[in-house]
């Protein structure tokens, strides 16, 4: 048996694992559409399942993510494909090439991608990136809340997701070594993403950027 | 038998069908009051239930919208008058008949009128249309996140819906015919009208166009 | 038997009316509450229970207006005094009086009194009293969209109820008498009151009241 | 047996006092949370559950707030160190420190910590401390509605405790000793301290505390 038959074998991904990770993404999406972040049908969360090949279970388009079910998520690979057909058909957002490209990049295990005012509002005014400083809130994304600058990068917007992954994973890359990641990116005249090793990380991180994005917004 | 006398058979709305699209409204009419879009009694929400000739259910006038039963929903023609005297004796609201306009010139299946903030504030700052450009949330209304301008239109605020259906008409009729249409109307000074071809839809058309004025307010 | 014996056998108002009329100024006022115009222990709410001579059944002072039940509320005549001892021994709001002033002044049937922050502002921008025109939600508090000005007075704070309830009566007798009257009163640095026929009407014209000032006070 | 005995015996807090101040802590975080106080993991409440010597329940660190159970509290003293380890291993925050410091010197019952923005945009535009006047909203934290001006001081943010603690003492002194204190503190950066007599009154201190920063940053 070759290696590669061993990959894809570890890649099944049963239905099962499909459904159950649906069922934490439609009751996350709930919460963020309560926030208003995930107006219309836009945004989507992914949960990774699987790394070798990397697989990911992502809310599928065109539904109202307040009111996803268990079944309103769909199984795609690294490129942000359909693994499979789904039963009800559904189509994976364009998007899910980006969510696969974070998670391949920083490791992360959830990645949410919300329509945030505040977040396009800062990309607006400060197309080169949001620098913050010297606030606690630093803290909740790993940093230091004193004497450090934390630089969220801004990316143009792009309906190509090779060329927004590349712009995240340039920006990605080129922030300080020495330093912990910084967890998020606004896409310009588009929205925020945030991850973490798990949704739950991800949610924190999404609200405490999007607490630093309305801040500087308010005060700039 | 005359094509008259089967038009009108068509035309005929059972009592049960009215209070199934009343409970629709309902509830949808529920979560706009919940976003704040609804105060007072403001709005009005409706479902075409006959094309030939046209009836739509509309909301009743003078209701609470976060507290509407299924019985609360009235029957209505193309000009917007009562088909028949409604068993608890509500009126239809005055704007049942720009309702009932936008579903005959844009063939929508759903109309959504609210009193949302951003609508006013934009209309007022910019009364000759909002142009919107280069922002991904467009592509919620059917149209490109790039390279494309799309105009709200502004038409001055009437009470004789006559009036207001012409300068709808004429806005409407006015925009480029080689792109997607512009699903929503804003009437200066009042509120706005966004449609689909469903009740879910012109959902997230209003969510989506809400966000996009609140935006323009916000960036301007 | 005396005249006056028969009016005070009218006023008795027995402890199930008050608590009925509890339950429904409990539900009202949490409501507000999750309005977030009731913030602290602030506001009060009141329905007219009897009318020879006046009562009224107020929101009992000092307690959290998002966690009332039918118990907490007091009976107040006139002046806005206790007509007897609650049997929790709550206290009425001195406010209780100016309450009792515009039921008597207006003959409303219930007042609504809460602490919303665009009234607060109003009232600080625009001291000298609120004008509003050629709006369509002044529909919503019995006045025309077009071509007429409404002005929400705008009296000093006070901690005395008679010079507050002076200063409304003036303002009050002070508009236009062949138009509807208006419905609300701001108390500069303090909130705002407003009132109706009953509770629904009352929480109506807070709310359209509440949109007005927002939007005068995000686009003066 | 020596009176240093006796002093621990006091100080002995049953597990199940633990979890009942945990319970009220859970529902009471919840709701700071659902107001956008609590956003990430932002903000901890306590609840003093012995004063000889000083003995807290401080919600755990690094949870979601909105989400905590009866279980996710802890036990630590006068410094806001464990006083014995948590069955789930949990840790006190930090800030525990300061909550233990609040109690000690204004004999507080219950203390209150939120990254309100309201409170972080403030301590931004005035450093020295925001001086309030002539609000009714002032007799909500126990002063007057005229005539007295309360300021809310602002300390710099610190990672020590005792940093802090000095400051937050110095601040509190210092205020006119002839009027009720301030039951409020901001940490410049950082957010919002506001306590009570118990965890409603700490409460209503922390929702008008709020209302009057917001309306100071609004209308400045």
């Amino acid at each position: 048996m070759t290696g590669r038959a061993a990959s894809d074998r570890g890649a099944r991904v049963s239905a099962d694992a499909v459904r159950e990770a649906g069922a934490s993404l439609a009751s996350e999406a709930a919460r963020f559409a309560q926030l208003g972040w995930m107006r219309g049908t836009s945004g989507n969360l992914s949960l990774v399942v699987g790394r070798d090949p990397l697989r990911l279970v992502v809310t599928a388009s065109g539904l109202d993510k307040g009111e996803l079910t268990r079944d309103d998520a769909v199984l795609v690979d690294g490129d942000g494909v359909l693994v499979e057909e789904h039963p009800l058909g559904y189509a994976a957002s364009a998007e899910a090439g980006l969510h696969a490209r974070i998670a391949a990049v920083t490791g992360a295990g959830a990645v949410v991608h919300v329509h945030a005012m505040a977040a396009v509002e800062a990309g607006q005014h400060l197309p080169g990136g949001v620098e913050l400083r010297d606030l606690e809130m630093l803290k909740g994304i790993g940093h230091s809340a004193h004497d450090e600058t934390v630089t969220i990068p801004v990316v143009p917007n792009s309906q190509d997701m090779r060329v927004l992954g590349d712009a995240f994973e340039r920006a990605y890359r080129a922030a300080p070594q020495d330093i912990a990641e910084v967890p998020a990116l606004i896409v310009a005249a588009h929205g925020l993403y945030a991850w973490g090793r798990d949704l739950i990380q991800a949610r924190h991180h999404t609200e405490i950027v999007e607490w630093l994005l309305r801040y500087t917004v308010r005060t700039r």
